[in-house]
């Protein structure tokens, strides 16, 4: 056996590498250990070097070249290649368990990667018995179905960790966006006692009531027919952080939220869960509708372009092996195009002239799912921007055009998922506002919200945008649930 | 009157410098409309030039030298100062109400500013009548409890949005450390079927009953002594998101989370509330308590320099007006100190070399406030880490040491506020957890737990910061409640 050196880490020359950059010298020392695998794929400089390497055994190859592991850690979608030598080999290297590996990081002698790893020794940090009840065989590709009723282990799929890492992506491009242009970020609350659009929708919170009854030290309450109650109010989940996000903007101009929004709607559809995200913004001082659906398209378009920037192969996956076919070129086609904009009046008036709708377009009703889609259809598959609503289809919160009839408001619709984002100009008449308010029964609950309107008000707009469908839409994912680490709907709630 | 020329927005000129930069380039059109009061101050270029600028008036001065206005719109601590010319003076532009002013940018002929905008029109965008209801008055300072009465204003007081601005900052700093170093943002669930410490101070959800009574849609269920299930399942709302992110470590290997948690304490303490943030990492191939500590030090500090990098007149604010006495002095001491380590045993014979303690220390028992204290104020005011304590008074998912009586786990004990961050390797033996699990009663409920251990197990380990401690603890702040914008804690569920 050859005399071993000790593997070097990445620690020091990260260490050289960040004195030009003082805010990140401290960090340096949170880098201790090993490097990953996407740091081994990517840094020149470890070839050559002697390393040791962590991770999961994603496939075991016996070859007449020798035996090969793919060793992979989540950080990258391509895997290190592990050469297996006669001296460390194992019988319990198995799919899906957990490797120490050290040795010489070569130039490849195979085709498909550049690098190997050639083992000096092997060493097994945990195994994972595929005779069991393991739920994922080697050489096996399983349904989105399939891997979501293993949610703790999904993670461990090839697609939905690349799921997890363009999900990171975008999430941290949509800080980028609005941060660039001089948002705040504001946390709005998940518990409210503001049912903001008063659909009926909500999750009620009650205190420790756990399984096995009542506990102990809830407050005093004799009367059974009324909840517990904790915060002396009715307290819900948030459905939106719409109204919060307006108060704050009332003093900080442009602020925008990445929260957490619920329904408590009993749906299995593909596009709904009670658990989501809402990427919120409000603008004080906006009075053009079409600068507030600018702000939404530069918004989709750029978390898009940051994704195919940085998450090639993970993209490169989902567009060849997981999207409808055709999807890759729907997406370019949607960067490179404006999205199509149309008043809803318009829009009622091309989906009457299409035959073959099952339901018939009458002006004041929602869209369906069905003539959603066929406005995006007409419109080449583009996202379409349908403006200007009946009053009576829309909240108390827009503001009337001056037909007296229709809302400053859009829907924005895209292929297969419909409802990307809605967003509307708010009432800023104090006077219609009280009278809205009051005709809802909403007087007292929202007086704070009329206060907006009366000390200093200002011309305001803003949306939500469904981030899950954004993912959904972007990435041809059948399933909404599948574009979530936990996704909860009716009857599921796992872990 | 001059004649006027339309004035310029800073909209031209953002597009011309961000041409270098491609993906910057569709963002030039979100930002449409008028230059913000931060932009006007700091971009040498718009002085000279005809300008508009929107945003509340701070302040009324009428002088000998004439009528000033001071413009704030949220983007700064600092103020625009606007110059009344008489042609443009009006009686209703009050404290609190909302302006366009438009007019020359012209260095200030005054002290205290460099530039001021000397007005050739002022609208009356929103008035604010301050002899009403409106609950902040000119020229007066609000005490924190006083503000909190009216959170849907609060943002307009100027300490208010300073919290704003520099939670905003602490924020982005907080995924900037993370991604830097590799981690994965995963979005861990509100809402969960775990009742993750056993503690029974959780919140309770159910479908759909309003304060009116349960609606029409609810599950069927007959029998009213148990909740009504949405989920066929208890559900609540999440106490803290390790378990589902350890479940995401074990196959992405370095993962975070910021999200909400939630505790329904009947507590009034100005350290807790019932909604609050979390940051929560969690590194799969860890197996060394001092590097996990380290990360933790280097996250606290690192967010720290980058609010006094970034901040300073929001900062300067808090430690000149509003923090205790010599609160910069001991920020800055920390930032270039190392914090403190010690064990639990040895912060034990601290406490009983004490004099003058309520309570006297006993090995097996958690700290008290006073203790805590203590321990801090023998450091000299710096944090300490107190580390591995008896298995007894920590939770079962902590690995134990080989002295067989203590856990490997830390709690990180700062000034005044107290625990501000808690972490631990987790247990990796899959028998000892089975034993612990089934012990607890949770055998099925953590099966999913268990299997993190089965099947590729690594050494694991991680924490949870309390994200507003944080800022109380760096900010001074007496009250915790007044480090997020909607606070919830018991009786109190505002909007």
């Amino acid at each position: 056996m050859p005399k071993m050196s000790a593997p070097i880490t990445v620690c020091a020359k990260l260490l050289l590498c960040q004195i030009k950059q003082p805010w990140k010298q401290l960090r340096k020392l949170s880098l201790s250990g090993n490097p990953s695998v996407k740091e081994i794929l990517s840094q020149p400089e470890l070839r050559g070097q002697k390393i040791s390497a962590k991770g999961w055994v994603k496939a075991v190859r016996a070859m007449k070249e020798g035996k090969f592991v793919d060793l992979g850690d989540g950080s990258s979608q391509q895997i290190l290649q592990v050469v297996v030598t006669p001296c460390c080999d194992k019988r319990d290297i198995t799919f899906g368990s957990c490797l120490e590996v050290t040795g010489l990081l070569e130039q490849s002698k195979g085709q498909g990667q550049a690098v190997e790893l050639v083992a000096e020794s092997i060493s097994l940090v945990g195994p994972c018995d595929v005779s069991g009840d393991y739920p994922f065989k080697p050489r096996k590709r399983y349904s989105a179905d399939y891997s979501r009723q293993h949610l703790h282990l999904r993670q461990r799929t090839n697609s939905f960790a690349a799921l997890l890492r363009m999900r990171n992506v975008a999430t941290q491009e949509i800080h980028r966006f609005y941060q660039s242009l001089g948002f705040i970020q504001v946390h709005t609350p998940v518990l409210t006692s503001n049912d903001c659009e008063g659909a009926g929708e909500v999750f009620h919170i009650m205190p420790g009531i756990q399984a096995s009854g009542p506990r102990k030290n809830t407050p005093d309450t004799t009367d059974n027919s009324t909840p517990l109650m904790f915060f002396d109010t009715p307290a819900y989940l948030t459905v939106s952080g719409q109204l919060h996000l307006e108060a704050v903007a009332s003093g900080m101009s442009k602020v925008y939220a990445f929260n957490t929004a619920f329904r408590a709607e009993n749906c299995q559809s593909r596009r709904h869960m009670s658990e989501f995200y809402m990427v919120e913004a409000e603008l004080a001082f906006l009075s053009s509708l079409d600068d507030l659906m600018q702000n939404v398209e530069d918004l989709v378009k750029t978390t898009v372009k940051r994704m195919l920037e940085t998450c090639e192969s993970d993209l490169t996956l989902f567009f060849q092996h997981l999207s409808p076919k055709g999807h890759k070129e729907q997406v370019q086609k949607m960067l490179s195009s404006e999205f199509k904009r149309m008043t809803y009046t318009d829009a009622i008036g091309i989906l009457r002239g299409q035959p073959g709708l099952k339901s018939k377009a009458e002006w004041g009703d929602d869209l369906s799912n069905e003539q959603e889609q066929c406005l995006v259809k007409q419109a080449g598959g583009l996202p379409v921007f349908v403006t200007d609503w009946p009053a009576s289809a829309k909240p108390f919160y827009m503001r009337p055009n001056p037909d007296g009839k229709t809302v400053a408001c859009f829907d924005l619709l895209v292929p297969d998922v419909g409802e990307l984002c809605g967003g509307s100009l708010r009432e800023d008449d104090l006077d219609r506002l009280e009278a809205k308010v009051a005709k809802l029964g909403q007087a007292d609950a929202l007086s704070w919200y009329v206060d907006l309107r009366r000390y200093g008000a200002t011309p305001t707009g803003g949306y939500g945008l469904g981030f899950e469908r954004h993912l959904q839409w972007i990435l041809g994912i059948n399933n909404i649930k599948d574009t979530i680490p936990f996704p909860r709907w009716t009857h599921h709630c796992r872990m």
